[in-house]
């Protein structure tokens, strides 16, 4: 795998800069005959785009996909889909006192490191706005899978967590959190508030289910579904952990507290716990699969720190501009969509391999 | 990647049953020019054997490993190197009763939906032993990284955390459960005993930290360094979690909090905290690379469990057999032996790129 | 690899049928630091451009390249290149016929029976129009191996081939023809005519060489140099042979006429032939690798032939539109393209392995 | 793709120097439930051995294969399948003169270039003894697809070909050559008797037929099924030319001479002429796929060659010890192995995208 393309078979590779003219992603090994057109693939971008609540950053950008191969009268013709999204909204100039000083937490001080220097515009390659091409290519992503169904939530924020007693899906859509529990968005918002105007940020948990994965998806060991879905999410920026099923949990359970037993089902076993979050050895055993994704919090703050300069000399930095006091929010249609690639990939795995 | 192959430059492939007459890897891509012999490979492999402590599995494996292939007179000649460990002390018929029925929590019903049937003996190429290849593969991957030190070990058994205050790295070798907390280690003895006795199991949690990683290592997004550690410590037997840095803790953080502010230093700059773990965006910032793992406990308990066998009716199972009352404690030669595969492969792809 | 990814560490991807809004590639991999804008660029899509005499296709396309990530204030990131080359002039109607019936010796047939329907549009992914992309992807390639000199040239058309005694290499940019020989030059024009106003298409042998490549470079056995030069230039559209040095004249050769015996020089060896193409063992020898590609006619020509239509009935064909009498002739870029590409990806891999 | 492994998703990794204690392969990929042993293998081995008549090399090897992982109760289990040979009679005495000394032609030079130094008996891994793992390999290939027959032969040794009138496939296996021609057969016998007593050596030409592929494998472009076998021929030892279907011929035809015509028939169409070769735009017509490979001679002749040694002065070498005068007769089961393998790739790969 090379250093910007993720999958084996449906395969994805994205391309673009923050304050470049454009975003992209190309995907390869889609199969055929698949109906596509931007109107599927846009509402998903919608969902993620900056600009659409005052709790997320304040960058306007319309993210309007255009699909410039592929595709034929309607259909996915099997050959490389390449979409392409406009930068509309960059404003530059925001970014004019970082170009020589290093903000912490970010990769700044790592790119100077690696490369000897940097498009230091809007954080370049490392900024959130990436995640747009994976957005997009997610949505191609979900034609492969129509048997399965992904359904990601912030689950906490700033370590102000949602009662699960209170968990209605339909909440999820229907506040500016993706917050399944109307009591946790109403603190939310005013948690989130707090910190965007104090200059500060939050971190946060989004939790992702995908239902009707079929046992069997995955492949022992170096292709497991759990380590590939662990590279794609700890490769979303500002995420710093990943659990799946019951986590780091697990590790306090005794092993008949944690075992998944099983009884005769309809349609295959039924499974009487989901400790496992839907994965054994790696592969699929058909339970919903559960997983968790830990976001630090914004390092892009108003709060000056110390830090250096290109030159080695110590200064302050106090990044201005258009920023997400909690980038985790719009983190759970990116993780959705990463875990759409992700098994779009592995069901083509499964079928090379096994038919 | 393959189905079995990890890395891009550095690459290696595991092959091998638990109960088949041997295991072993095969590693590509190494430099010419290492110096390489059994001796440089056999003690990791001792470190990580079973039946050196009633407080690991009781099979008796020698796990001698053979060089095949890529040395000449001593060093490495740049061509595979072909390494392999027999298998001495299998016992099948402690087995007997798992070809029918399906271990709950084991991959065993997984495999089955995948592939149509399985080697069951042991867990066939599910069991851990094929670790035994992974930590063979960690030893070659050392030689690469001579400049970078790497440290594992056991945080936490069952809930039961080491006290921080604690912290001698001289105790890590000094007890049977690699743990840096002597009174933390003596607590150990009587709880993983228990669980032995009461045929049970135990999860834990691994720490791991690799000094001297040079600032730079890592490419943004999908070879991200941390997404390459976490698909890696992710692949192994019985992982549910991994953290890089404070992990799930940083979601609780504000950004200032979080940040790693830094100061002019001697060689570079020097961080006043190192929350990010020693990555951001993806690539190395020079610090200390700090991870943690969440192993569960092991599925295979004496306590008979409900499940179904292959026709799909109930029955119970109690899996007899030598088995780990807590996989978590030999997981930790494995972890070390997955970082330093990944970062050989991170050195080389860094020279590949970056000159 | 994916099916439409080039390359191991210098990596490229390309997308866009004929007929599309555009074409382009994506090239992952390149070193920082290097120079590069449109104008690096231009010339060798110039030199490839259809359009540009009589003798090759009448389509006029600008192909003029954007670049839209990669470069900032003038100089490759190291992140993700992607270029962009729009489609201006496709004349769709002229293809109206070969929607149902399948051409004989083009992909439509395979296409059909692969993927279950195609874009017949000029070809659509299967037309020469994609090697545009790829001559852009060259051009960056090029500035990885600043060492390396390459040229091609065409040695044959329609079995008249050029005559060694008559190279001049200050030639092959001096005619339409890419032709190191005046006098063949001459001959081939009236050749190329009148297989152009008779309907008819005519094959073509290239001619590659690449000087200034050190020896080592190259991995033994399946990342060849010579097996990757080979990949590279069969997988151009109408390639149907490559030989490297000798080719099959080697297997006519005894052995001791087919050495390439070796004498003391200033700077390493000094070859007293080069039989072998300047490549040994699958790596560079050091000596200029020379390697020759076998063009097929055009199959698009203006006589029907006998052929069937998607229903299974039989049919007539013959294409109308614009087309290459020759398309060996614009394929000399293109394979400079091609062996530039694998170059630099064997440059960095050699790096990788070998420091 | 790594150094060493070939395949995306049926993938085999080679390892073994030809003087060290074994040789294998590792296949990976390959589907569960095929009925495998070593008696499915051994025959292939056998057809290539060392030894087996006066006009191959004097070395005798009884290569017998051992299968250490992936199958079980004579099944594979989708498991990585190691194969292992090992080596018996190294002597590796008769190559002490070639320590200091590069003999041309051979990989010497350019290994020491690369590497810094290299296992000089035997030509350490650039011997064509690797080639028993690939036949190894290809024979595990062969039972993935069934529905394919493989055939490959001698068409001329030293520039003396066969008369196609004489074409007999059941004369295939009837003499030491693999040529289908008797008349042929018995003046190759006295030409490469005379080049071993000569102590000089000859080069080749190996064909190759599959027929039974379905329309459809290959994927288009960079996985063209074409530039798959190119590069898998390409890379075994010896070659130096590759042609699919008329070749270098096509490049002397015309358009309507080269069209391969379509008339309906039973199952697909009927075609009334297979210039391609089986393959159009990187993807199989069903038709009877047909290649050529050049071997050159073997460099390892009696006749002492101008080089240079070590130190870069000035020497002569004639290589002692056993040598095949011709390498291209046994070429002739590693095409097969090498067509199996890419052709079985190939169908998984199809399989995964497009179901």
């Amino acid at each position: 795998m090379s250093f910007n393309t993720f999958g084996r078979v449906f395969r994805f590779t994205t391309w673009g800069e923050s304050h470049g003219p454009a975003l992209g992603a190309v995907i390869d090994g889609c199969p055929p005959g698949l109906s596509l057109s931007e109107a599927d693939i846009q509402p998903f971008l919608d969902k993620r785009r900056p600009g659409t609540s005052r709790f997320t950053t304040q960058r306007q950008e319309p993210d309007q996909v255009r699909i410039l191969s592929g595709v034929f009268e309607g259909r996915t013709t099997g050959t490389p889909i390449s979409l392409m999204i406009e930068n509309v909204d960059q404003r530059s100039k925001d970014y004019s006192n970082v170009a020589l000083a290093y903000r912490p937490g970010h990769a700044d001080y790592a790119y100077d490191a690696k490369y000897g220097f940097r498009d230091y515009r809007g954080g370049g390659r490392s900024s959130a706005r990436e995640t747009a091409a994976r957005v997009a290519a997610g949505a191609v992503a979900r034609l492969v899978i129509p048997e399965v169904k992904i359904r990601a939530w912030v689950e906490a924020i700033g370590g102000d967590a949602i009662d699960p007693a209170n968990f209605d899906p339909d909440q999820i859509d229907a506040n500016p959190f993706f917050c399944p529990d109307a009591a946790a968005a109403a603190r939310w918002e005013m948690r989130v508030d707090g910190a965007r105007k104090a200059g500060s940020s939050l971190g946060a948990v989004i939790a992702c289910e995908a239902s009707g994965v079929p046992a069997g998806w995955g492949a022992p060991l170096y292709a497991k579904l759990d380590a590939e879905l662990a590279a794609a999410c700890m490769s979303i920026n500002a995420v710093k952990g990943i659990e799946i099923g019951d986590g780091f949990d697990a590790a306090k359970l005794r092993g008949e507290e944690n075992a998944d037993a099983m009884r005769p089902g309809q349609n295959g076993p039924e499974f009487l716990a989901n400790h496992a979050g839907g994965i054994a050895g790696g592969i699929a055993t058909g339970q919903p699969i559960r997983l968790r994704v830990a976001f630090k919090p914004t390092s892009s703050i108003l709060t000056p720190v110390e830090t250096i300069d290109r030159n080695g000399e110590a200064t302050e930095i106090a990044t201005k501009g258009r920023h997400d006091p909690c980038v985790g929010i719009r983190g759970a249609p990116v993780v959705e969509a990463m875990v759409a690639l992700v098994l779009a990939d592995q069901k083509l795995l499964h079928r090379a391999q096994c038919g």
